[in-house]
């Protein structure tokens, strides 16, 4: 379902002619962001594979054909190379850039994958009244490697990440229940509880993101995270792939509502 | 959905002759069974308004008309008089005896509440390979009191009673996907993790049925439980009332799968 509005192509619009450069988080709540991940052909059919393996992490919301740009069912007139407010350019699994386009890098053989955010199912969260910390004060949200180990696909493998959002029990069993009807985009929990049954051994010592507080009375609630394709593309040391910046995700016309799958 | 066989049929009429006077666990996995409760017509009003105010520890699968003993919505033929195993009689708030049928006891005026129980979920569970520890031992479900409080009606009043099963945390996730699917039978947990939260100091001292051990790699996992109307009646100490005995319920013609909302 396509927003009747145009406000994601509006947001693709000021991002391709450089007036938005920064993070996407809440420029447009009711609309589905995803993550990029761009990769030479050559390794696009592992990648998929890998996704394909591992849905919870690395749920596929589009791939091109390679060299191209367009994602029709994303979005009315995408172009992967400018719509998104800023890249990182990886090198032999170094970051060597992070432009606002990647037009001066593009190339025939790239395949772009987009792989569902977590935005989608804190906003379905927020709406029913389940409080977010990290949203409240501002802060990304704590990603943390886990000894969860994920299906590997040729060069792909290595631990999941997760992200982490503490809440109060009874908050947690809703937030099961809400995010459950979100496949697309992650889907329930994989763990809550003590973190150290899944290798984290200190929450206030993130991987990745913010640290935010875990009060007495709540519980840690973790689910697959979109870190866990990037952790695994930049461990595999490809010779050349692109990714978003972190925040800076493409903006689709898809409204997060129609993902839900009931 | 009334099922094709006639189990329900049967078990009623080997309680109806008395050759069934135990419990029902077990007896017929795929129907539903429930918890009686049967008033005078003067506290029917207030009873049916405190199940309505409390569907998750109360929820109702059938009521009768004063003095009728068919329920022709739960099974054919029923005689809630004779179809259970075994009942309780209840004077003033006490037990005073446990017929293995009530004809002695009927009066034109009282109303029957069938009142749905957790085996229905149970068998959910086990069926997605969640194990259920006091099913695997043969024991009761522990139950507790806790601080959680239901809301009034008329003289009935009290603390939601909560039944426990101890998971993996996966195996919670899981469970409340599938509990959630059955609001018709308590439905999703109200609470899982630190028992004192709720105001249970001992999970080794339940207040009904048996203790069950929770391993250091699980959560204790709790659910509104049909004891909360029967602990209500008891306390508010009518002059008189019947229920069933522990484990002896209503097998209907129902079901489990019936129950399911998606």
């Amino acid at each position: 379902m396509v927003q009747a509005n145009n406000l994601g192509l509006a947001l693709r619009a000021r991002a391709r002619n450089g007036e938005l450069s920064g993070h996407t988080s809440g420029l447009a709540p009711d609309l589905v962001q995803g993550n990029l991940m761009i990769l030479p052909a050559q390794y696009a059919g592992d990648f998929l594979l890998f996704c394909q393996r591992n849905p919870k992490p690395c749920p596929l919301l589009g791939v091109s054909a390679p060299g191209e740009v367009a994602f029709p069912g994303l979005g009315q007139d995408i172009d992967i190379r400018t719509d998104l407010p800023r890249y990182r350019v990886w090198r032999d699994g170094d970051l060597v850039n992070e432009p606002v386009d990647v037009r001066a890098v593009w190339r025939d053989d790239l395949v772009s994958f987009v792989i569902g955010c977590s935005f989608s199912f804190e906003q379905a969260l927020l709406d029913a009244g389940v409080p977010l910390r990290h949203v409240a004060q501002g802060r990304n949200v704590a990603m943390y490697k886990t000894h969860l180990s994920t299906v590997a696909a040729g060069p792909f493998h290595g631990p999941m990440v997760v992200s982490m959002r503490p809440m109060k029990a009874a908050h947690a069993i809703r937030a099961v229940q809400i995010t459950s009807r979100f496949p697309g985009v992650h889907g329930a929990p994989v763990h809550l509880g003590d973190p150290g049954q899944i290798g984290i051994s200190r929450l206030d010592a993130p991987d990745y993101g913010d640290a935010v507080e875990v009060l007495p009375d709540e519980l840690p609630v973790f689910w697959a995270c979109g870190v866990t394709p990037q952790a695994v593309v930049q461990a595999a040391r490809l010779p050349f792939c692109i990714t978003h910046a972190p925040g800076a995700m493409l903006v689709t016309d898809l409204t997060n509502v129609s993902l839900a799958s009931l």
